[in-house]
C-alpha cells in the first residue's frame, strides 16, 4: 500500500503543514495540491462540498503526492466509510466529546476485528494499492476534533481509545464553548491552558496533536508549542483576503 | 431595466475595476462579488466553466450589485445569445481580428433591427426587469478582445462597427502574436505602441478601452494611461499566489 | 445582520405566505422568488434536492429579498448545521415527536451557550452580514414539524423547548398517523381538533403556527383560523396542475 | 426501430400537442412527460440546459411514450449530432434563413448517403432499437425555425431541401424581424400573411407546419388554421403564471 | 400500482438475477438495464453515488421494465425515505445486526400504521401509479444485509420483524467478521454454515434469501443452494476485468 | 514539460494501445487508466461527455502515467483550445475532409507563430509543467479523423499540413461514406484499399497512422499492417458485452 507521507514526516521529526479546502471544485483542489503543502483537507462540514464532489477532489489531489484528508460533516458511520472508500488517507471528525463518540468514529474507520468498517474500498484500492485492505487500519489517520468544554473534561478517555491517531483542536468552537470573549483567541489564558492540556495528553498517549491555526504566525507559534499538524488558513479565506487587498489597492481609481 | 453600473462609473469619469473568474464555482463567484470590485467576469474561454455553471455563477453574482460580465469561449452566435439570456450585462469576445468578425459578434448581441439576437431572455428578464427587451441593446456591453497583429491592422474597421462598446486588450496573446520575447511585457516598445494605438482608436470612436493587467501595479499604470476597465488578476492566480506564499513561509517547519 | 423579514411581517400582524420548492434547480428557485411570496422553502426531504443544489438555490433566492427556508431530510445535526452555514434563515425539521427530539433540533441550530452549533458560517456571513454570529440565534427560525399522534401527545413538552420558533403542521402525515380516512382532510373532526390543539399551544408559548395547506382555499381558511405561516402549494404541484390543464384543453385536437 | 408517434398522429390526421422545457431538470422533464402531451421538447437555445442535462432529460422522457424533441442552441453540426446520438426523435433548429443553412442542418441529421451524420448512436440504439441506423433517416424529424424576414424571402428554397420534415414558426423573433410593434402578435396583418405563406408552402412541399403558440387559445386557433404541431406554453411560463396567481390570491393576508 | 416483477418471478418459482451499479452515471444505469437482468441495484454505500445521481439513475432504469433497487449508505431514516420517494422498488440496508435495527429499517420503509414513513412520494407516484400510497407497503422490498457475526447471532429476531422482505448476505464483510482467512470464501466451513443458517431461517420465515455472489459460477451455485436473488458481479468489476483482459491481450505489441 | 509517453513508445518502435471513454464519469476514467493501456481517450463527440466532465476525467487519468487524449465534438477552435487548456496531450478531430479543415484544426492547437492557439493553459501548466508554453507545440498530438470518401480524395493535402501528427481512421463512417454494405468491414476490398492508402500516405509524411479497431483481433491485425495507435473497444462496449454475457449465463435460472 502507498505509505502515508504524513506518518513519514512525523517519524522524521517534522511538522506537517496542511491546506484546507472549502471550495467545491476539483480545479482548486488540484491547484492547492501543487502549492507545497504536505496534506490537503476537504472540509465536508463547513465547506460547501458533497460526496461526489469530494471524490472528484480526491482524484484531483491524487495527481500529486500531497496526502488527501477529509473532514466529515458529522460522526456518522455511513459518511465515514464512504469517504474512506473514496481514498481519503485521514479523517478529521467533528465534535468528539466523549470516549464513546471516539470509539464510534474510530470503529467506523477500521476493518474487523479492530472496528466495523464495511468492505468495499473501490477507489481506495486504485489509489492505495492491492494490499489496501491489509494495511489500511495502520495507514489511515483518525483525528478527533476537540472543540468543546465537554471534550476537555473527557480528554483522557478520548485519548485512550484504541486506534485513534490524533487530537485536532478546533479553536473557534472551543473558545465559544469555554465562554472566551474573542473567537479563537490563542492568547486567552483559558485557551492556553486547554492547548497545553491537549498537547500533554496527546504526547502521553503517543497521539499527534493538530490545530486550525488561522494564520501563518499562529501556525508557526503553535508548531513551536508542539503541534505536529498545523493548518494556516482555508482556501476561501486566502482568496477573500487576497481579493479584498487587491480591490482596496485599486480604490484610488474611483477618485474618492 | 436595471442600469449598467459600469456605464454610470464611466459617465462619472471613474475607472472600473474588474475581477476575473476561472474557478467553476458559484461559491467563489459570490465571494468575489463581495470583495469590492465593480464588475466580475466569468471566463468561459480559459476558465474551466460550462454554460450551466455560468448560470449558477451569474445568480451568485446577482446577490450583489456587482456587474456580471462573461467571456465566451469563441465568437459563435449560439453561446453569445445563451450567455445574454442568462443575464450577463457585458460580453468579452476573444480573437476579434476583423471588422467582419466584430459585426458577427455585435450582431448576435443586439435585438433587431440593430442585430440578429433571438428573443427568449429567460433569466435576463428576472435580473434586468420587465423592459429588458426594450433597453438591452443600449445596456449590455460588447467588448472585443484585441489580441493579434491582424486585429491591430484592422483596428479602425473593428472600432467602426456600430454597436460595439469597447476594445479590450489581451496582452499575453498580443505579445505572442507580435513576436515579443517576454509574454505580456507592457514595457516592450512594440507593446507600448500597440497600447497607445488601441487607446487612441478607442477614444476617437468613443469606445471604452479595457485591459488584462496581470497585477495591481500594471492595473494602476494602465489606468493612468487611459484604460477605463482594468483587471488586476484572476481568482486562480490570487489563490495560487497566496497559497504558495503561505506554504513557503511554513517551510521552516520541515527543518531544512 | 440582515433582519428576518418573516419576523417583521409577524410583528406587523400579517400572515406570511410561503412557496415550497421540490424541483432541484437554481432557475426555478429564482423564478419562484420573483412571484410575490414572503418566503421560499427548499424541501430536502420529499424534494429531489441535495446539499450542493441547496446552496445554488439559496444563492438564487438571495438575488431577491424573499426569505430562504429549508426543510432538512431528517433531524440530524450534520445537515442542520450545513444548511445554516449555507445561509438558510429558517429550518423546518421533520418528525419532531418528543421534547428530546426538539431539543436536539434546536440545539444544532443555536451557537453556544444556547446550543451546540459548530462555528463556520461560510455563506451565512456573506448573506447575513459581519455580525452574523452575534445575531444568528435570534434571527434564524426553528420550526418543528408536528405530524404524528405521538407529537400531539408530547406537544406541551415540544413547545416548551427554549429557542424553538414555531410549530408547523404536516397534514398528510398527521392524518395518516391519526388514522383519518382521507389524506390531509382539514374537515375531519380529529384533524380539526388537532389543528386547534396545535394553534392554542403555539399561541400560549408565543410560537408561530404554520401549516402546509395544499391549496389557496385551504391556506386562506387556515390563516383565518390563526396560522401565521401558510404554504398553498409546491412548485411541482403547480407545474403539474397547470400542465395537465393545458394538455386537457388541447385534447380536442386529437379528434376524439 | 421504435416508430415516431408524431408521424403516426399526423398520418391519422391529428394535430400534435407539444410541451416545451426550459428548466434544467430531469424531474420536471419526467413530470411534464406524464401530463398528456404528445411530445416534449428540450430547449437548449433559450432554456438553461447543457448537453449532459439534455441526456438526463431525454432519459426521463423515455420513461413514457411521449416523443422526445430537442431545440439545439444553433445550427452547428457538433451539437446536432450529439443530440441525435443521445436519442432525440426530432430536432428544431433555430434561425434557418437560407436553403444553404437548411441543407447544413438536414445534412448533419442524416446518415450517408443522404447526409453527413457521423456514426456512433450510443443512446439512440438503446432507445430506438437495433435497426436504428437503418431507419433513423426516415424516423427522426428535422424542423427548421422560420423566424426572420430573410427566411420568408427564401422559404421556397428552404422548403425544397431534401430530407427536411417541417417548418416551425418562431413568432417572437419573426415579429421583431418584420418590425411588428407588438411581440408575437398573431393578429397583425403582416404576421397573418407570414403564417399563411408558411402554411401554404409547407403543405405544397408535404412538410409539417408547426408553431410556438404562447397560449392555449392561440394554439387552438393556429391548429384550426392548419398547423399540425403546436406548443401552447413553456414549463417556466406555466410555473410562473400559476405561482403569480397563487401569490396574488394570498395577498389579502398582508392586510393591505 | 405497477407490480414488482421480482415478486412475480419468485411466485413463479424462479431465481432473480440482479446487476449492481457502483458507477455514478445515468448512462451506464440505462445500458445495464438493457442487458437482461431482472433487477438493477444502485449502490449508495460502496458505490460513488449521491442522492441526485441516484434519482437520475432510477429514471434511466425506468426506461425499461427492469426492477430498480437501491442500497442505502447506512440505516438512517432520512436517506431510506428519500430513496423510496425517488421510486426505488426495493431497498438493501447495510449492517442489520439486531432486531431493533431491522425494525428501524423496516419502519422507515412502511407507511403508518405499519411504520413511520413520511408521506411525499414525488417520483414514486409517477413511476408507481396513482394508488402508490395504498400499495407501497406490500410492493416495496426491504432486504436486510446480514454481514456480521452479531447478525448471525440475532438472526431469529431479525427475521421475525414484521414487514421485512428478505435477508441478503454480504459475504466479504461476513467473512471478515467471522475471522475467515480468505475474503468471501464460499467454501470455508464457517461460511457454509452461515449460508445454511441464513437460508434455513429465511425459508422458515417466508423471507427471500439473497446473496452477493462475486462471479457467475458462485451465483449459479448459490441459486442451486436456495438463494432467490443473486448478484453475479458489479459494473465496475465487469468493466475492470474486461478492460484488463483486453489490455493484456494487446501487450504483445510492446515487443516485450 | 512532461514528455508525451506515446511519442516515446513510437520512437522505441512500439504500437500504442488506446482505451476509449464514452461514459461520463471520473471514476471509470480512473479505473480504465489503471488497466494497462498506453493512452485513454475521452470521446466528446459520440460519448455523453461535456467539458466540465472532461476536466474531471482528465484529472482522474492524471493520477496515473497513462496519456490523456480527447476527441472533440467538432472542428471548432473554441472547444479545441479549451480541451488543450484542460491538459489533453493529444486531440482527435472528427471529419477532417480537406486540407483547409486540417489547417484550422492544427492552427487552433499550436501557439503562434505556428498557429493561433490563445494563451491561458490553466490546467495544462499544472499537469505539463512550467515550460508548457515553450514545448506544447511539439508535445501535443494532433490526429485528424479520416472517415469520408472526400477525405481520401484530399489525403495528400491533409497529410501535408504542417504540424499535423497523424491520421486516424474512423472505419464506421468511412465504410458508410464508401457505400460498403457492412459497417466497419475491414475485409471489404474498398476498405482494404483505403487503409493501405492512408498507411502509405502517413508513412510518407512521417505521420502516425491510428485506427478504431472494434475488437482485439482487429487491433492486432491492424497493428501488424502498420498502424501505430490502435483502439480495441470502447468502455461502453466492454461493459455491455461483459454484462450481456453474464446475464445470458444466468438465464438458466429462469427455468426456461
Amino acid at each position: 500500500m502507498r505509505t502515508n507521507a504524513l506518518q513519514e514526516l512525523w517519524t522524521a521529526g517534522h511538522v506537517a503543514v496542511n491546506a484546507w479546502l472549502t471550495i467545491p471544485s476539483g480545479w482548486t483542489a488540484e491547484l492547492m495540491s501543487h502549492c507545497g503543502f504536505d496534506s490537503v483537507l476537504i472540509d465536508m462540514q463547513h465547506g460547501l462540498i458533497d460526496f461526489e464532489m469530494t471524490v472528484s477532489m480526491l482524484q484531483a489531489i491524487s495527481t500529486t503526492s500531497t496526502v488527501p484528508l477529509v473532514r466529515v460533516p458529522w460522526n456518522e458511520p455511513g459518511i465515514l466509510m464512504r469517504v474512506l472508500d473514496a481514498g481519503a488517507f485521514g479523517i478529521v471528525c467533528p465534535m468528539i466529546n466523549t470516549a464513546e463518540q471516539a470509539r464510534t468514529f474510530v470503529g467506523a474507520c477500521r476493518y474487523p476485528p479492530a472496528g466495523f468498517r464495511s468492505y468495499g474500498p473501490v477507489r481506495g484500492l486504485l489509489y492505495g494499492g492491492d494490499d489496501y485492505v491489509q494495511r489500511a487500519n495502520n495507514t489511515i489517520l483518525t483525528l478527533a476534533l476537540i472543540e468543546t468544554a465537554e471534550a476537555l473534561k473527557n480528554l483522557e478517555g478520548i485519548a485512550s481509545v484504541e486506534g485513534l491517531s490524533g487530537l485536532y483542536v478546533g479553536p473557534s468552537d472551543l473558545s465559544m464553548s469555554l465562554g472566551i470573549a474573542k473567537r479563537a483567541d490563542f492568547d486567552d489564558p483559558k485557551m492556553q491552558e486547554a492547548l497545553r492540556h491537549i498537547l500533554e495528553t496527546a504526547q502521553r498517549h503517543q497521539l499527534i496533536a493538530g490545530v486550525q491555526a488561522g494564520s501563518v504566525d499562529n501556525a508557526l507559534r503553535l508548531a513551536a508549542m508542539g503541534f505536529r499538524l498545523v493548518t494556516p488558513m482555508t482556501d476561501s479565506a486566502l482568496l477573500q483576503s487576497a481579493s479584498r487587498s487587491v480591490a482596496a489597492q485599486m480604490r484610488a481609481l474611483h477618485g474618492s
